[in-house]
């Protein structure tokens, strides 16, 4: 149903041009880490799983496209990817944690070796194929557990509100937060589904009513502001998001506009669910004050598809992303566990006995 | 520095085409009462007072485009005018005040004089356009007023957020809500306001950034959903918004998102004030369940700037407007008294010490 969002054919990595959907299907061709880099920096794809995926593939495309002639040389140009990569976009920690991962998984294989050889090299190459493989892997059934997991969450007559795109489109399985939807709708718990456009990228707009479309789900278009007069007036009877990064006591940072949704759910008395993956909790960081907020530039506020919607030389704020603290979330869902009520010990509980 | 938004010049009513905003200033020619009403409909114009200014217009024009034989014609062609302009947006309650006073106007002016001739029918004409030009006099002194009275409340180092467009654009004066900023402003009150865009028509983008620029007064333009991460981080500490219709108890209908942000407000602790003249408050209406919310077409949220940005077939919701509880609003600020604490008794008290 809906396009392959990665396509790893060595030398090349195709990434679906999320930016051109839904009316046109066209692949970015990545050739090393730069250009994966690049892509993610300019969300052609976007999403933190995916783009953790995507950044995995970064690493043997990297070691394919340069000769190599020592493993001094090799390792430094795959810590140089790693950062390249790091750098793309601050705030999903999916990215760190496939970056790290290939990077280490890289450095052992080394340490393990003797000296260097064409042949070793080319060993490497397929143990990060390996590794990148293993991480999509992970992705999707996480994504698929994370669905029966939340979708266990809601009941019948459920009338569900979701922000952003943390569907398919966002990962390599069937989402996050739309993951949940779809496997309730088919459960037969969904009434209808609402989609906040999000701007100012427009990903519920462009790509989330989209996959609720080919789901063949119940679905509407809202713009962010109707968020709250839709919970009072049309029966919103749940809110499901993803996440970008999670802090140890369940301080989520997710698209920009989630905190708003989860204060107005809270008023309203509307349970707020965040469903995201074990490699989106960092426990390095207490709370959410720790959190990196990416600021992107106003010209993706003033512009609209290409024109100039506000006056010359005006100023506007561009947050990606905000933090919705861990006392508004009713559960957090992950593929291991869902993390209720949210609080420090049980994100530990969640993580630790994942490991 | 605004430039003019309706110019009347018999038999023609000039309207500032506020769609073009701010990149051209063009204006549509209204010569009678259904093209006025066909202005305010397509939201040529916009903005509850200026709507209001717009319709009593459409009064003189109706009669100046047409041959008058009798008062039972003339009378009949200006209470089909009423039910026209009045259809044109139903819930500013400013187009129905202005329709209902002239309407009066002219069956008390009919009612005083004896048989119709064509002097005393061009009299009646004078008599119109001396009240439209009261309606809009009064608008502006409404405006001057609420200025002064909401700047009092006001602090120093205020950091304000203004939703949608309730500025020059939307009065024949300085506005209502941006007119207690620029007023505040003038008193060295203001360290920066916020405008959010108001999706889908970018009122706020368009319109009220521009205002706030061309006043000088420090200003930044958000997307809707970025409001609740900057009242948590950016130090907002006042929220002041128009109103469209006011129920007796206080409970207001506003452009959609409004709700949001009274109660993000709320949360944040952060004073929620609406400005609007006395005629938008309608004591027929008990309380927010009575108020008819305009549902708008789908394609003003999935089209921008002509081009579809969600995919084919997509169902969008689009309520025009959404209704903030009194117990949301810090005090309403009229021409004639602030309300507060915002409640049946003292919204009586404010009308009724009006008249």
């Amino acid at each position: 149903m809906i396009p392959p969002r990665l396509v790893y054919k060595a030398p090349v990595l195709k990434i679906l041009d999320q930016r051109l959907l839904p009316h046109r299907t066209e692949y970015v061709r990545a050739r090393n880490a730069a250009q994966t880099a690049r892509a993610i920096r300019d969300m052609v794809l976007r999403g933190a799983p995916l783009i953790g995926c995507a950044a995995a593939w970064g690493f043997p495309l990297e070691l394919r496209s340069r000769r190599a002639s020592s493993w001094h040389g090799t390792l430094a140009s795959l810590r140089k990817a790693a950062a390249v990569i790091k750098a793309a976009r601050p705030t999903a920690l999916a990215l760190f944690y496939a970056a790290d991962r290939m990077l280490e998984k890289a450095e052992s294989f080394v340490k393990a070796q003797g000296a260097f050889s064409p042949k070793t090299h080319g060993e490497l190459i397929k143990v990060l194929e390996r590794e990148a493989a293993a991480i999509t892997r992970e992705d999707r059934s996480a994504c698929a557990r994370m669905g029966e997991l939340g979708a266990r969450l809601l009941g019948r007559n459920t009338v569900v509100l979701t922000h952003c795109n943390a569907g398919a489109l966002a990962t390599m399985g069937i989402g996050t937060a739309v993951g949940v939807i779809t496997t309730a709708h088919s459960a037969g718990k969904i009434t209808r589904a609402y989609s906040s456009e999000t701007r100012p990228y427009l990903q519920g707009a462009r790509l989330t009513i989209w996959e609720l479309q080919r789901g063949g789900i119940p679905s509407e278009l809202i713009t962010d502001n109707m968020a709250a007069h839709l919970m009072k007036t049309a029966g919103i009877n749940a809110v499901v998001v993803g996440a970008d990064r999670i802090a140890a006591n369940g301080d989520t940072a997710n698209k920009i506009g989630t905190y708003a949704l989860a204060v107005l759910a809270k008023y309203h008395g509307i349970p707020f669910y965040v469903a995201a993956p074990t490699p989106t909790i960092d426990l390095s960081i207490r709370d959410g004050r720790g959190i990196v907020i990416e600021e992107r530039s106003s010209e993706e506020v003033t512009f609209i598809n290409g024109r100039l919607v506000a006056p010359k030389g005006v100023r506007a704020r561009h947050p990606g992303f905000d933090v919705t603290p861990a006392k508004l979330i009713t559960a957090i869902i992950t593929e291991r566990a869902v993390i209720r009520p949210v609080n420090r010990a049980n994100v530990l509980k969640a993580v630790r006995g994942a490991v």
